[in-house]
C-alpha cells in the first residue's frame, strides 16, 4: 500500500475514497445538503418554483454552494431534480413537489414514442450549472458530484405517474407487460449513460445514480429488473474519469446485489449495517453512509459519539464517505448538520 | 417426532404450524384480505363510514366472513383497525383513510393525560364481533384471528397526528423527548396487552400484532425502542391460549430481534429471504409471509410457481403459514388472490 499522503484536498480525499485508495479520515457531504431546511434557501427559492429555480443557473449555483460555508460540506453537488432531462422525451411533468405526469406510461405504442435526445441539447443549463460550479470551487478544491435518477425509479413515476406507496401500477405492469417495461428501462439506461457522460464532460468529478424506489422490489425481482440497468450503467459511464456512487433506498435486503453492479461506491440508508457491509463487500466497494436524517435532531455530543461508531464500522471497507442514509428533510436542524460534518473532521486520523 | 395426523381441519393446521407442530403442508390466510379488492365488500361498505363498518357488528362480521367463501382463504381475521382501541384514551381520532390525530401527543402531559381504560369496556362490539365469528365458525372448523396495532406505531401515529413518509417528529421526541415516548409506549403495551387478552377470552385462537412502522428504525434503535415492547406482550399475552404472530413492514433488517421477541410466529415482507431467515431462526419461531401483494397480478401459473418456491424455502422452518408481505391492495385482482390459496392446497403434501 501508498504511504498515506498529508495535506488532502476534500477533492482529493473524496476521490481517493470513492477509489479505495487511503485517507486520513472519511470525507463529509449530505444528500439534499442544498434544502429547504436551509434559511438562505428558502430566501433564493422566494417567488420562484422548483422547476424554474431548476433551469435558472444563477439561483441552482447558488443554492448548490450554500452548504459548504453554511454547514461544513466537503462536496457539492449541483442542485436539481432527478426528473430534469424526462420533459424533453415528450412527457409532461409537473412537481407537486414530487414528479406528477400528466399522461402516465402503460403501453408499448406510448415508450416506443417518446423522443430520442441528446442530453446536452434538451437540458443546456445542467451542464452550464456544472461548468460553472466546477470554476467556483476550483481554488477550493471542493469536489463536485453530478447524479441522476436510475432507470427503474424514473420508470416508477412514469409509469405510475406520481409517487405511491406500494408503485402497484409499476409492479402489475412488472407482472402483466413485462416487454412494455424492458423497452421503457432500456430508452432510461440510455438516457441515464448519456446524461451522466456529459455531466462528466462539464466537470463533474463523482457521479450519483439515485434509485429510490429499487428497494420496493423482492432481491429475485431486483436482479431480474434492477441489477442488469445498474451494470450497464458502471458499464457505460466513464469512471476513468469520475467515479459512480450507486445510492438505494430501502435496500438492507440487497447490499450484496448493489455491490454486484460494478459501481465504486454503495450509498446505504440508515437500515444497512454498515459493520456487515464492510466486512462483507468492502475489499470490492466503498461505502457510503448511513446515518438517519432524523438523527440529526439529536444532541451534537450523540451526533459526535454516533458518527465516530458508524466510521467504525465502515473502518474495514476500503473507503467510507460520511453521509445520511436519506437526504436532508426540511425540519432537519441547521446546527444538527453543522454537528454531522464537524463530528467528522473531528474523526481520529488514520496513520 | 409425533407421526404427521391426518386430515387437519384448518384451525388444526394453522395452531400446529404456529406452534411448530407437523402439519401435512402450510396453512393459508392473506393480510387485509377482507377489503376494497373484494367488489362484496365495497357494497357493505357502501354508505357508511370505516369507523361506522368498524363498529356495526353485523358488517364488521359479514365482511369478515367474506374471504372464506369467495377467495378460499382458511382463516379469518375480525375486520377491525389497529386503531380502534385509541379514541377511548381520550384522543380525538378520524379516518381520512389513515387515522388522523386532531392534538398530536407532544408533551409528557398530553401521554399522563391518557385515561386509563379497559378495553372490554370501552369497546366492548370488538368482542361481540369475536364471540359472533367464532360461532359462526365453529361448524367449518375455520380459525379465527384477532390483531393489535403494536405500540411503537401506535405512538407513531399518536406524536406525528397522521402517516408519514419519514416519521420525523416521532424520531424527533425519540432524540429529544425519550421520557416522553417512552412513557407513551408504556402506555400504549399495558392496552396491547389487554386488548389482546381480552381478544382471547372473547374467541380468538391466534392474535397478531402488527408493527407498520418500526422498520422505520434502524436496528440499534430498533433493539432499543421497540424489542423490549414486543418482549413484554410476549410474555404477559395468553399465548398458551392464543399463538402469537410478529408482523413488522420493512424489517428485513430485524429479523433476528423479531426472532428474539419471543412471538410463536414472525410475519415477514417480500424483502426478506425466506430461506435464510428459515435457516437462522426457523427452529425457533414458525414464519409467516411473505408474497408481494402485487405479486398477485401475476399470471396464475406464475403464481402457482412463486408459491411452491416459497414454501420450499420456507420448509426449513418448524412451520409456515403462507401469507402475504402485506396487506391486499384495492387493486388486487381476485382471481390473483384465488390462485394463491388454491396454490397453496396444490401443494406438495409433507409425510
Amino acid at each position: 500500500m501508498s504511504p498515506l499522503p498529508t495535506d488532502l484536498t476534500p477533492a482529493e480525499r473524496l476521490l481517493r475514497t470513492c477509489r479505495g485508495e487511503p485517507v486520513d479520515r472519511p470525507p463529509v457531504w449530505l444528500m439534499r445538503q442544498a434544502g429547504r431546511y436551509l434559511p438562505e434557501y428558502r430566501q433564493v427559492r422566494e417567488g420562484t418554483t422548483f422547476l424554474e429555480m431548476c433551469r435558472d443557473v444563477e439561483r441552482a449555483v447558488t443554492v448548490s454552494l450554500q452548504p459548504v460555508d453554511l454547514v461544513g460540506t466537503e462536496a457539492v453537488i449541483m442542485f436539481q431534480d432527478i426528473f430534469t432531462p424526462i420533459p424533453a422525451l415528450g412527457v409532461d411533468v409537473d412537481f407537486r413537489p414530487g414528479p406528477v405526469v400528466a399522461e402516465p406510461l402503460r403501453t408499448l405504442a406510448q415508450v416506443e414514442a417518446l423522443k430520442k435526445i441528446d442530453a446536452r441539447e434538451s437540458v443546456p443549463f445542467v451542464f452550464e450549472i456544472v461548468k460553472v460550479l466546477r470554476a467556483e470551487l476550483a481554488s477550493r478544491h471542493i469536489p463536485l458530484l453530478g447524479f441522476a435518477g436510475a432507470p427503474f425509479t424514473l420508470a416508477a413515476y412514469l409509469v405510475e405517474g406520481q409517487g405511491s406507496k406500494s408503485f402497484s401500477t409499476l409492479k402489475r405492469m412488472l407482472h402483466r407487460e413485462p416487454a412494455t417495461l424492458r423497452a421503457l428501462l432500456a430508452r432510461l439506461t440510455d438516457l441515464t449513460v448519456d446524461y451522466l457522460n456529459a455531466q462528466i464532460e462539464a466537470g463533474a468529478q463523482v457521479v450519483q445514480l439515485f434509485d429510490t424506489w429499487a428497494g420496493l422490489l423482492s432481491a429475485a425481482e431486483y436482479r431480474e429488473w434492477v441489477l442488469p440497468g445498474h451494470q450497464e450503467i458502471a458499464a457505460r459511464v466513464n469512471r476513468a474519469e469520475a467515479p459512480l456512487i450507486l445510492y438505494v433506498n430501502d435496500g438492507a435486503h440487497v447490499v450484496a446485489e448493489m455491490a454486484a453492479a460494478g459501481a465504486d461506491v454503495i450509498s446505504l440508508d440508515w437500515r444497512c449495517d454498515l459493520a456487515s457491509a464492510a466486512k462483507e463487500h468492502g475489499s470490492r466497494v466503498s461505502l457510503q453512509g448511513n446515518f438517519d436524517p432524523c438523527g440529526l435532531h439529536a444532541p451534537r455530543d450523540v451526533i459526535f459519539e454516533q458518527v465516530r461508531a458508524l466510521a467504525e464500522a465502515a473502518a474495514p471497507a476500503r473507503g467510507h464517505v460520511l453521509n445520511l442514509g436519506h437526504g436532508c428533510l426540511p425540519d432537519t436542524p441547521v446546527e444538527g448538520v453543522r454537528a454531522f460534518t464537524d463530528a467528522a473532521r473531528a474523526l481520529p486520523k488514520r496513520s
